[in-house]
């Protein structure tokens, strides 16, 4: 039996939704972010961004992805025998996020099953929502992603 | 007419795949996005990642979308009329990215079509492909994003 993490395939059941952490929307990490990644007007320029439909400053879209990515591996990842992610689906932007807003994240479990070619692991799959401090949903998605199981073989 | 962007919805063509350039994956770069957002040993750690299933340290799966990003503003995107996206669809992250790949972005429009409920802006469909070096494709997704009509109203 694995015993050198604390989460493995079986520790995951299908079912209830429940918060993995919030997050403080930083500016100028905004900033940051974009002027690297995503150097649109309304992610990096202040006045741009007013000028814009989005009426100010707002986070890319892969940055409040990433944003999410950190509070799942604060929550659990990091002390699981995760093997990384495929892919995803169903990627939704749905409101702007803003400097100084409070992201909290909620993770559903909508599936585990094992992997058809190899015994030693399993698969996860994930509905995420993000929530700003309004308890508006500001991004979802689903997610796969293999672990270990803790029973090997 | 508007003339203030180069590109409008207008100027997307459902067809050809075409490249919108490359990008060199710095080991700097992998380890400190990762550092900040997606801190899995295999990201972070050189040692861990050597003895993880990857067998040495690869990008975030994040880092290598927001790459992809970045090659898509240099493109096209900055001189355009964009409002931004509402989501993705189909990411599939397809083998490990690693610090000295070169990877190219090829681009294909896969859909166009005016928006519904606003008459200034249209609808852009986009399947993106990034290959390494080797001509392997490491990155795959469909993405969506508004533009404004060049012809308004």
């Amino acid at each position: 039996m694995n015993t050198k993490f604390k989460t493995y395939w079986e520790d995951f059941k299908v079912g209830n939704r429940e918060s993995i952490g919030s997050v403080v929307v930083d500016r100028d990490e905004v900033i940051e972010f974009a002027t690297r990644y995503d150097p649109q007007p309304f992610h990096v320029d202040e006045e741009a961004a007013k000028q814009s439909i989005y009426g100010g400053l707002i986070a890319s879209g892969w940055h409040t992805c990433s944003m999410l990515m950190r509070l799942m591996c604060d929550a659990y990842m990091l002390e699981s025998a995760s093997l990384g992610s495929p892919g995803l689906e169903n990627v939704r932007w749905l409101r702007p996020v803003r400097p100084g807003d409070t992201l909290t994240a909620y993770r559903t479990i909508e599936e585990t099953r094992l992997s058809g070619s190899r015994p030693d692991r399993g698969i996860v799959k994930t509905l995420w929502e993000v929530e700003n401090q309004k308890g508006e949903l500001v991004l979802t998605m689903s997610g796969v992603n293999f672990f270990l199981k803790r029973q090997a073989g």
